[in-house]
């Protein structure tokens, strides 16, 4: 049995900028631009931060709704992922965007280090966003930074505070949070077929890392992030 | 070959208070008679915890001294591991007190959620602490809360911010952060057996996970902490 392998384009992150790379699409015309053609490239899922108009990370509920409905025109049958992610603001900020009602969003369900700074997600916003999610019927990607999020995970969906079957994104190659390691990588499969075999999983690599970690993800039956 | 195993005493922890068990050390006169007892018993390191005279955390050099001296003083031999834990202080108050040279002292090198808040553990925090444990020769004692954690322990160490071989706790059971699972804990051993064969470990189960992760860690040729 085979099953169609996702391929998430996250076509802006919440770091690098235009002085980083020119063809990063930082505007929101931009932005649906370069949506649209991972679109005809074959990709299902668009992973959504926007930005400030000094590119900084942004979380302008005006500037997810306009994406929304650029993607939705330009792409349809499109999935629609809002980052809710902590670089683009703080506390219930990050989720002001939710009552749009994305089909999906990004969910972090613990704390770990980033590079220069802790990455806070405290429980009771862990429980507020996803309380957000429920309410407006969003699926939500977890974030799995490191193994307990995965045990986090999968007890928000036994206790119904995430009612569907999870969907679950490995992120690897964070400095200061997990590197991107083939045999953690193994044992993260391992761990969601152990604890909860009908979810879904990815794995992203960071900078770097990016494309090995996309074909350990291939190899081993889970889908893609871009 | 049958090595020694050390038995680590947690006096007082940073939570509970004479409410809770009347039997809880939280004066250091108290913590000096029990931790004589535990070393009678056998035990061959003392974690400690100190407490003000409300039974609040407390980060007070003084009181540290005066536990390190009745300790030494009592239980000769025996090793005083002073805990540098986030309960008792915010920033470089939780190490205000390594300038009194324990042999050891635990060092997070991670950030990840406790039962109801952030356990931070920001990177120049991290940094700073580890100096401060070289400056005066202290062995931290590497608490591991999650599997990344262990592969910091390990660049930490490679890099030369841990001039010792390391020597790892892994922390179970912990509502919001690792679960006491026992496939994890024989994940974690392996995990430290591949990175970093000379490691020492052993394993603290918080709450009624205690027993349980004590056993696991004894029958795996690991330490036990009470
Ligand atoms: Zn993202
Ligand atoms: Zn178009
Ligand atoms: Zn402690
Ligand atoms: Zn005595």
């Amino acid at each position: 049995m085979t099953k169609p392998c996702i391929i998430c384009v996250a076509i802006t992150g919440s770091v690098p900028t235009k002085a980083d790379n020119p063809n990063v699409p930082t505007t929101v015309s931009e932005q649906i631009e370069s949506t649209h053609a991972a679109f005809e490239a074959g990709a299902t899922i668009c992973h959504a931060h926007v930005r400030n108009a000094d590119e900084s990370p942004s979380s302008d509920p005006e500037k997810f709704a306009a994406l929304k409905e650029g993607v939705e025109k330009h792409c349809p049958g499109m999935i629609v992922q809002f980052s809710t992610g902590g670089r683009s603001g703080a506390g219930k900020e990050r989720g002001g965007m939710l009552s749009l009602a994305p089909d999906m969003a990004s969910l972090s369900v613990g704390s770990n280090n980033f590079p220069k700074r802790v990455y806070e997600n405290a429980p009771d916003l862990v429980d507020w966003l996803a309380s957000e999610m429920r309410r407006y019927k969003i699926k939500p990607e977890i974030e799995a930074f490191d193994l307990s999020h995965i045990h986090q995970a999968v007890a928000l969906h036994r206790d119904g505070r995430i009612p569907q079957t999870p969907y679950i994104q490995f992120v690897m190659g964070v400095k200061n949070a997990m590197p991107a390691d083939k045999n953690v990588f193994d044992y993260y499969v391992e761990t969601v077929k152990r604890l909860s075999p009908d979810s879904e999983w990815c794995a992203a690599g960071i900078g770097r890392h990016q494309l090995e970690v996309n074909e350990w993800s291939i190899a081993a039956g889970g889908h893609a992030r871009t």
